[in-house]
């Protein structure tokens, strides 16, 4: 028995998420679980680091499965790749120790989003980035963003409803950057709760507007009150970059 | 009456081309006909720089109409694009003189052509990069393509069956340059001939793989035969960037 460790990418926009749901559904999950049923008979249990909502994408999410597959682990990439659809793909497999769990073993996570600030929705982006034609300051999006830096508890940017034991979180990167008409979001932590990137961005994006001052942030962190947050981003300008272990 | 050029960007993924076709095709001047028809009532004859291919994309084409609409210029974006399917947008719009006409006043045009050199298709750029993870080297391909500067008879480069009154064309720039993993080719030039991009293209990477020497293009040049040029590269890593007037 082996633990295979793999790199994926999948372009979010035809999926309903990572996981596997119930009636017919397209989700990643799937697809891997499809294409390991025909190369080895059987489908493995597949841990993902992070289950991406619907319209996310992944350019470096990891999962990973334990098999009896004689497949030796370099010829895993070739293998899935040639049973998946084109909009999933595996970049890497390795070979790690039975202790390995791509989901409890994630030290760190790195997530981009971005915002297409164009006045007219540019056709080679709309899958890919939120459009944002409205007026907005980064200013102020840098102070709020410079704000959620460190351990906090972030409840108040997580989705309602989420069973978590706890909903402290460390943030090590918020950095805003500018890349011609785009603006990028990206954040590196610890961990991240159930919709907390797509709701401190919509937070942000809402500071920078103008409909709230920089401090919200820091009133949502301390009071934990969902209300006071800007509405969710929506998933597709969302996606998940990195894994550290 | 006026006429009103308009700066348009699709992706072609889901086009047959740009031209209206028969039965039920879906085209770009078939949604822009279907838009202009929503908003005027009638379906002004559309002129097109260029005719892109099924797959093609474009980021700058060029379209002009005339009208009797009452519709100012600078609305023309906001009303069209409101009637538009999101992989069609309208850039921009200008009044023109009457006798501005976007193929026949056409002075220059750039396409890029993009080829993703990664091991394996990446989900992100699949819809707009030529996949080639072969072995390839870049000098004798700028050697190559330095050749294609300046006038010559594109001939045998062009596909088969055209029918042109002239098939010499001005090269102003052949540039090679790589982005990461992917090598971009931009080519300026005073027209193109029916696939001329895809078959310079296709001969080029044929050089770079070690196929033939440089001095083959020189030969296609001068012979005009099209037998000795490589395969003609796919639709999907080609886009029609600007038109110049």
């Amino acid at each position: 028995m082996v633990n295979i460790k793999l790199t994926i990418a999948y372009d979010g926009t035809e999926f309903a998420g990572y996981q596997r749901q119930g009636q017919g559904e397209r989700t990643v999950q799937g697809e891997l679980e499809k294409a390991l049923r025909r190369l080895t008979g059987t489908v493995p249990k597949l841990i993902a680091a992070g289950r991406t909502d619907a319209g996310v994408h992944a350019k470096g999410q990891v999962v990973n499965f334990t098999t009896d597959s004689p497949i030796p682990f370099d010829r895993w990439p070739a293998a899935l790749n040639s049973c998946l659809p084109p909009d999933l793909i595996v970049w890497q497999a390795e070979e790690v120790p039975l202790s390995f769990h791509a989901r409890y073993g994630a030290k760190r996570k790195t997530y981009r989003y971005l915002v297409s600030r164009r006045r007219w929705p540019d056709p080679f982006l709309r899958r890919y980035s939120y459009h944002f034609p409205w007026p907005l300051k980064l200013e102020p999006v840098r102070t709020a963003a410079a704000y959620l830096l460190g351990e906090h508890d972030f409840k108040g940017f997580s989705a309602a409803g989420s069973a978590v034991a706890t909903t402290v979180r460390r943030l090590d990167k918020v950095e805003v950057t500018e890349e011609g008409e785009e603006i990028c979001f990206t954040l590196t932590g610890n961990g991240f709760l159930y919709k907390m990137v797509r709701n401190i961005v919509g937070t942000l994006l809402f500071i920078g507007e103008g409909k709230a001052d920089p401090l919200l942030v820091r009133e949502i962190l301390a009071t934990g009150n969902r209300q006071a947050a800007g509405p969710t981003a929506p998933p597709h300008g969302l996606t998940l970059m990195t894994v550290e272990y």
